[in-house]
């Protein structure tokens, strides 16, 4: 007999596909596939629109997405989620980072607060001189402890940049070079940044960040550190003094870490009050998915056309350009969110899954992309999802020209995808031909402020976890990762013995044997 | 009756689909399908290795490709393209940016090397101070106009940059700003880089520099342009003089064109001879691809790769991943050549393609990549072909550890893709098992300079070329992009009316209408 999530499937997978052209006959479909979240600001942005109705999702297809969520029980398992419930089952550990922003078990709020505090007072105590002159932060994490700094930081500063922050993620010594060439050592505070501060990469363009320090005349490189972690008795062991370490919670996963002490250099290069914006912002997007059922709630409704397009069109893909220089390294961010969370091969029950698992995110930064990989997108034969991010109030103080180009191109290739057509003057040249019926979802922000970035952040996080729910598997494990860090400990230690082709390139490299 | 390509098709996909490890049970499988481009080098790099052994292709799959490769005429379409024959067929134009390297049609080549003559003549005249104290250049391009020169920039100015150079694409004024702000104006050359001089984004980015320029004091800004074009004479209409205009050939391809004056910026930051080394590299792997045939020829080889991940497995998408911090950019490069090029949905004859096109190319550096999507390579339920790039040589100067545990984690991550396993202490946690038998392929570079990164860029045009023609495809239009930048004009015009999610979203941005 069928389970009641199998039926679910098969329901699905029984209706109908229509065109967008069709889908668009429903005069209402632009309110019913829209929808804002917004939250409380005096100045600034107040809100965010995602609209949804240049997908496939049918009036029909939402039903049946429905029914899967109820199948798979959403609500219990968002409800654990929002709790504390251990719910990364293979691990055995809850899931915290909204107590991060104030939705969760309320001890672990509590905890959280705290910690915010304590890296309040720090942020301040630097910004105030504590630490003599602080001009440049190298913060060095990889990963979660990396792209969330490196993305905030990158998008946040272009009026005021309190501190240069440099975030350093790669083993390759070129990476820390780079940074050292950009930072006088006098004025340099490290942020060593390592869930488990045992990350080989961290650790070790750590000590050469130290011997840096030291080398140019830095007389206590160990003093200029700041440690951001979830082992703090480690980071007092590698010599870090207490009063500079950071703690978060064990619960908080490294790719949703930059709500933790993770995002101590985002706080010390737009100020606190930038931070805690950031924070609101994500605390909207919780209040929303927390409170709204089915269809309405805009992060399970992106999850019903995630898994649209990945089971029922058998999309390998999808593609998120974000029309925004700020926004440069979101489908970065993206991507390690998305890929790692759900890129599985069975359930949380540890049975295969029945389907694909997350697709590939990939895209880049418009209107770069449209002269680069928007002809495969028009033109190819694969299809491709895409989403648009873009920001109604200019990031420039350049002639109005500029963004209103940038918004007119985003619009219009959304267009485009959808309507098809022929660029020959008699209609016909199969080259000069598109087909259309090409999706794109779009979120138009108010303006991108910390605020706007803490909610898109959050809006993905959910997003996420939604689409592992539909699929039924953990999003909060990474075992995946663990088989090639053994073996390049193997090729270290000397004694292991690999394919021969692997052998060959150690030996071409002067390395292992 | 079957044609000879379908035939060839046919064969190939009656042919066994071999594991990794069976395959492996041949002892000659890492020197067959191994092999090194070189170069005559007195000091520096001499030559890469290209180890497609961890690929799924056996002997009967090399066979069945060649056999293909001579039913679609691979070898009269490599004379074609490399004797300047009108290939493009659907704009009627030769495609030449080998003769920039000293391959190709007589006139060409000549052609080619009188505009590389007065390139240099600008190029020196600037380094001696023809044009006062230059620290700067803002070059403004997008696209091919740009994508070539960041790349080289960023991967070759690590040990010494003669001029700072900032390359500016997006429409977005923030892109623009970031320049400005890293820039004295007093002593900023700006360099306007478009094949039509007529880009939007890249014409209005000029536009907004002059300004810069003239409200910074600067005298006569129209002075400090350099354009390198297609078409000099736009560029004298908008103004430049034509001592600083350096034209390129109607015949070179945007995405092909780093090899001409687009390189200007690339020679200005590392000088003349490394721009012709970086040439050199390039043209011996045109020497290797015009005279090698059948699976010797390393282009052709990973070609029959990309075609039978793409047609025979289903891929829709390939990754590569640079194990090197300078080729931070190669990823985006790739993924505008190969999608670009080959991201279409009829032949050159104009009917439709006979299977998927284009796969997706993403990517992105290593071991930071590692922390971010391997997860999904490891774990995830689809298959993608990965190519590794690294350098035998360090581009630090650290700790050899840094270097070290660079290459020893690349090698180590084909290792484990191909090898699987399970990672719990029973060998029996669902969880914690690894399928193995996924793809990957490796460049191994002795080191990364300037004529081994203009191989790997040659490496690849021809490998997208090869590509084409096994597919049957021209891969130097780009049509696609064309509807998209209509419809911006028609918003921009106010009068043509669109589907009611456009018509809302320009609403709410205040445009349109």
């Amino acid at each position: 007999m069928s389970s009641p999530v199998q039926s679910a499937w098969d329901n699905l997978r029984a209706l109908p596909n229509r065109t967008l052209v069709e889908l668009f006959e429903d005069g209402e479909r632009v309110g019913k596939m829209g929808g804002r979240i917004e939250w409380d600001a005096e100045e600034g942005s107040n809100g965010i629109l995602f609209d949804w109705s240049k997908t496939h999702l049918s009036d029909e297809l939402l039903g049946g997405f429905e029914a899967l969520a109820a199948a798979t029980d959403f609500g219990g398992k968002r409800a654990a989620l929002l709790t504390g419930e251990k719910i990364n089952v293979t691990e055995g550990r809850a899931v915290e980072h909204t107590a991060q922003r104030g939705i969760g078990a309320e001890p672990s709020v509590e905890e959280a607060m705290a910690l915010h505090a304590r890296m309040r007072m720090l942020v301040e105590a630097i910004h105030q001189g504590a630490l003599g002159e602080v001009k440049h932060l190298i913060h060095i994490g990889i990963g979660g402890s990396a792209l969330g700094p490196a993305l905030a930081v990158n998008a946040l500063t272009r009026d005021l940049e309190l501190v240069d922050v440099h975030v350093v993620s790669n083993i390759d010594g070129v990476a820390l070079e780079e940074a050292f060439a950009a930072c006088d050592p006098a004025t340099t505070l490290v942020a060593v940044a390592s869930k488990t501060f045992t990350t080989i990469e961290t650790m070790t363009n750590a000590q050469s960040a130290l011997k840096w320090l030291s080398d140019n005349g830095v007389t206590d490189p160990s003093g200029r550190v700041i440690a951001l972690t979830a082992s703090p008795e480690k980071a007092v062991e590698w010599g870090v003094d207490e009063t500079r370490i950071l703690p978060f919670a064990e619960s908080v996963g490294g790719r949703y870490s930059i709500w933790s002490s993770i995002g101590f250099p985002v706080a010390l290069a737009v100020g606190w009050d930038e931070f805690e914006a950031m924070l609101a912002g994500a605390r909207a997007v919780d209040v929303h998915f927390s409170e709204t059922e089915g269809r309405h709630n805009l992060p399970l409704r992106a999850a019903f056309a995630d898994q649209y397009y990945a089971r029922l069109r058998g999309c390998e893909t999808r593609a998120v350009f974000a029309y925004d220089e700020r926004l440069g390294l979101f489908p970065d961010y993206l991507q390690q969110l998305e890929m790692e969370s759900n890129g599985k091969r069975v359930t949380s029950e540890g049975e295969p899954v029945n389907g694909p698992t997350a697709p590939i995110t990939w895209g880049g930064v418009g209107t770069d992309a449209q002269h680069a990989v928007f002809q495969l997108l028009h033109q190819g034969t694969h299809l491709v999802p895409v989403d648009f991010i873009a920001s109604i109030a200019p990031g420039d103080a350049l002639d109005p020209a500029h963004h209103q180009i940038l918004l007119t191109n985003c619009f219009a290739q959304g267009a485009a995808l959808m309507a098809g057509g022929n660029m020959a003057a008699d209609g016909k040249d199969p080259a000069r031909a598109f087909p259309g019926d090409r999706p794109s979802a779009t979120m138009l922000c108010d303006d991108l402020d910390a605020a706007t970035l803490g909610a898109l952040i959050a809006f993905h996080e959910h997003r996420t976890f939604a689409n592992g729910v539909l699929m039924g598997i953990n999003p909060f494990d990474q075992f995946g990762v663990e088989l090639g860090k053994k073996m390049a400990k193997d090729i270290e230690g000397g004694e292991a013995s690999f394919d021969p082709s692997t052998t060959e390139l150690l030996k071409a490299a002067g390395l292992g044997g």
